[in-house]
């Protein structure tokens, strides 16, 4: 394995569709038309047309997966474990990465125009579900012509995503591998989605989501973004990372960052405008909150008949998504009879280890994609 | 043990002390003078003044621990623990209850009148310590003729005062009861505190910590708390508490509260205003982030020769305060050859146990009081 090879430039694409009157119809009853998915493709489609994976990203992803762009000095946020030899080997595998709706990463979402007023949707933007996100990943995957997908896979939403497509389209996937995530969210998990919705809508300039061409809610949203990082990091890496360090402060003020973990946070969080859509920030945290993989009944019930094999993987020191949550999952899968591994990974790295433990997510995906395409059940 | 009896009505008392020239030190290096403390006391001194506890209160905790004011409804916030015949035993201790410095309950801090100006000092209020807060302690346990204590103990902000008294007056300290507390904050635990911060000064109506007799920064104050609540709970407690369940929603809005646990978070959040003063939660945070019982050196250190007996509580659910953290304590101690009890109790509460958890607690704490007043060694 050779994680420096990448597969060097790539560009997003962007694929419109469901204009009125055909809509997608949305779980809340909405419609929304046209819908714009910003995708990206890595390797070739064979000819039978039956090499595709798709990947799904998490909360502030995109669908820059792997490569370069031309302006970017870093790579996709996956660019570690897809690419020529990789996990996800484009050597073999023709690997799709989709945007989310909801998103402001290209597909629609609260900050694209309306076209029936042309100004910003904002808050006239429908609620949407992962159910939703995943309807629209299909008109995707229609559209470029693939009946079945090997493997749909992503790590804490993105396994979310992989979680649904299995239920919405069992027929269209001969496995899925949902990583660091769960069926469905917790109290704890709706509590912090919830203080970084609070932080938003508490910033005056949020204006009910009307602050397109205005001054916009950065610091509300930087709020938001701090209390994602401290639950994506675990105690243990934030001690190794940061200790008690102080920075080196100029001119300190009584209340600006000291420790060095502060200025982390205030980094990430200032910065975090630059690049996100603060209606986007509620709009998926509240799918992300809605989804229930369980859809009421008993999650094995709900697993019966399903083909698609299972790769599931969660991390020790991910309390954002504790593997509890994961093993949930296996134990259904295991109860309605579907084809499951489960792999629980020793790593510091809490929740964002499904981003940096490449080595071992690496050898449990490429082995797990070889048996699903030679057939789980004569490996 | 009957918890139902208490101890009636209480007030609380202040007093006031360290009046320029002879302001009291504080570890900045900057001075404040004069200093009110609010105090409680339960029970009666005997007359050698040798049954005296002092207790300690948590980040927004006040000297009412005990009994009822005539305008409350409730009991102070540890009534279960304080009480005749109860884990501190009014019948046979006297038990005392001080504000902290830097708060909003009574006692001197940013909301107070600066006698210099006749205004609130606001953030011209001096940064203060944990051991600045003991400091002021001594004065009044001096005020009150008391040479030595039986026991100084606190859970939280308080067990962290506790360690403090033991390393600033080890002579005046027979005990010391540290609960669900550290001998330092990590980084994770000092993000925790920043985001809190952060979305105070994000409150335009913060305005410097100029805001007193204008519009309050209610909205960045319950954000705050609202990432405290969360860090007090765990994630099964929560669970248990609120589950996935929907609130009842009359004119729902598209991101208003409708899980249960955002409801909670909202009341809990929203009300909090009405109790605390938000530069207050600034300094007090702030104080929690430096405090270093360590003092950089190795801890087992710092406690060679303190002859004071140490019971250190530790709840297995506790995420913000893990057990880890105090038992680092207990080994220094066993180390440096203090007599210590460490006990890891069994709860689902998280950090809030020690304010709920009474009966394993007061068997604890009795026994242990009860050993030190006749010597523990004879024990």
């Amino acid at each position: 394995m050779d994680n420096n090879k990448t597969i060097g430039m790539v560009e997003t694409q962007y694929y419109t569709f469901a204009y009125p009157p055909n809509e997608l119809e949305l779980e809340s009853g909405g419609r929304l038309g046209p819908v714009t998915l910003a995708y990206e493709t890595y390797g070739a489609l064979n000819e039978s047309r039956s090499n595709a994976i798709l990947v799904l990203h998490a909360l502030t992803g995109d669908a820059h997966a792997a490569g370069f762009h031309e302006v970017d000095k870093d790579p996709g946020w996956w660019d570690n474990m897809i690419g020529p030899g990789k996990a996800f080997d484009t050597h073999k595998y023709f690997v799709i990465c989709s945007n989310v709706i909801g998103g402001c990463k290209g597909s629609t979402g609260p900050s694209s125009i309306d076209p029936k007023t042309g100004r910003p949707y904002g808050l006239t933007f429908p609620i949407i579900t992962i159910k939703d996100m995943v309807n629209a990943q299909r008109y995707l995957i229609d559209h470029l012509g693939i009946n079945k997908l090997i493997s749909v896979t992503g790590g804490s939403m993105g396994g979310m995503q992989a979680l649904q497509w299995v239920v919405s389209y069992p027929e269209r996937v001969s496995s899925v591998i949902p990583i660091a995530t769960t069926a469905n969210h917790s109290p704890q998990q709706i509590a912090f989605n919830e203080v970084g919705r609070q932080a938003i809508m508490a910033d005056p300039n949020w204006n009910d989501g009307d602050y397109y061409g205005k001054e916009l809610p950065a610091k509300g949203l930087s709020v938001a973004r701090m209390v994602g990082h401290i639950t994506y990091m675990s105690d243990v890496s934030m001690s190794e990372k940061f200790g008690r360090r102080f920075k080196d402060i100029k001119q300190p003020f009584k209340f600006s960052p000291e420790f060095e973990v502060e200025g982390y946070l205030q980094y990430r969080g200032d910065n975090f405008i630059k690049r996100f859509d603060p209606n986007s920030y509620l709009y998926i945290t509240k799918a992300i909150d809605y989804f229930d993989f369980t859809n009421g009944k008993g999650l094995h019930e709900l697993l019966k008949g399903i083909k698609s094999r299972f790769l599931i993987i969660a991390f020790k020191s991910d309390w954002l998504y504790p593997a509890y949550q994961s093993q949930e999952i296996a134990r259904a899968c295991k109860l309605a009879g579907v084809e499951t591994v489960y792999c629980e990974l020793n790593s510091t790295y809490g929740h964002d280890a499904f981003l940096v433990e490449v080595e071992e997510q690496s050898h449990l995906v490429k082995h797990f994609l070889e048996r699903t395409t030679r057939g789980f059940s004569q490996a």
